[in-house]
């Protein structure tokens, strides 16, 4: 007898544990969840995946997720046309989104460069940053990308490219997270938040 | 804006965090793993649900899920048909059936009888289990249910109904540590906890 006395449950287990994260145990729970569940439920979770990977679109101008040719953070006119931020990933867009801190547009990388995954310059949106640059009224870039080896390297690649533009460029605050104890941050965020000290006007 | 510049991805997320387990976060990570991967493996994961929503059967004998009327171990005539493994859920036929130490039949309940959570006798496939043993040559029901309040009430609750016949009853020995589902003990405790099986008296 195969592990599964069903084809159907089986199939449905070997493409749930594709995705990542979710073993076979774990499919095997949200399968027989559905199974419990009335058939709509399904087939709207089915449908909603569907819908999602064929009609989805990105932004021309940012790369952000879009329902539309023109996303809606770049078709909002009230949005500061001036500060263009750019990150890796459209979750980034939305993590700056909730922070309600920034008024500005985006450009939505697709990730940083990776020489160790194979992801050059190329792979990214940097020509069409480049291109925004010269066709957009953008004062200030906001260099939004992780504190990371790879994030560090891509947001150098990007101000050497773009710094010839009389444009400024700045960089996200590194320092130690608001409400962290200083004893529990690591040296490396602790000692930049050192060096990178800023005055202190008593707010 | 809303909290995701699409609606699709936001239904995508809200279905997906409508199964066990899977949050928000972990929605949105799995949509765009999908959106990353090509469009063929959204499409398989969702006919693949859809299909076992809508094509499933139980196997009309002993309950178990089945792609056809009777399932592979109930039409199987190599298995013993005079021993039958009574078990609260599919998955414990599967837990049980990996531990290769059990060649009998199986009856799955649907649920142990459990008064907080509204189960009753009634709910269960008590009634089914009383006409097999009615019908077919059943000489020892083994009661394989979970070591809980829930499963010694129900396994108590069906020796009482089942010991005027002439069918020796027995439980798995209490090998299985209690509060342990079954599906998640280690197959050689469980194997043994089969093995070793040891006469019902009530308790």
């Amino acid at each position: 007898m195969a592990e599964y006395s069903s084809l159907l449950l089986e199939n449905a287990i070997n493409e749930l544990s594709r995705l990542p994260g979710i073993g076979k145990k774990t499919a095997l729970r949200l399968a027989l969840h559905l199974l419990r569940e009335d058939v709509s439920r399904t087939e709207s979770l089915a449908r909603s995946l569907q819908q999602l990977r064929e009609k989805i679109m990105f932004c021309e101008r940012c790369h952000n997720i879009s329902d539309t040719a023109i996303c809606s953070i770049c078709s909002n006119h009230r949005r500061d046309e001036n500060l263009l931020c750019v990150v890796e990933d459209i979750r980034d867009v939305m993590a700056i989104e909730r922070t309600a801190s920034y008024n500005g547009l985006y450009h939505v990388l697709g990730g940083v460069i990776n020489p160790v995954e194979g992801i050059a310059p190329g792979d990214l949106t940097i020509n069409q940053l480049v291109a925004r640059l010269e066709n957009e009224d953008i004062r200030e870039v906001v260099l939004a990308l992780p504190p990371t080896i790879e994030g560090d390297t891509t947001g150098y690649y990007i101000y050497r490219l773009i710094r010839q533009e009389k444009i400024k460029v700045t960089a996200i605050a590194k320092g130690v997270a608001i409400g962290d104890a200083l004893e529990f941050t690591d040296e490396v965020t602790l000692g930049r938040s050192i060096q990178n000290r800023i005055p202190f006007d008593g707010r």
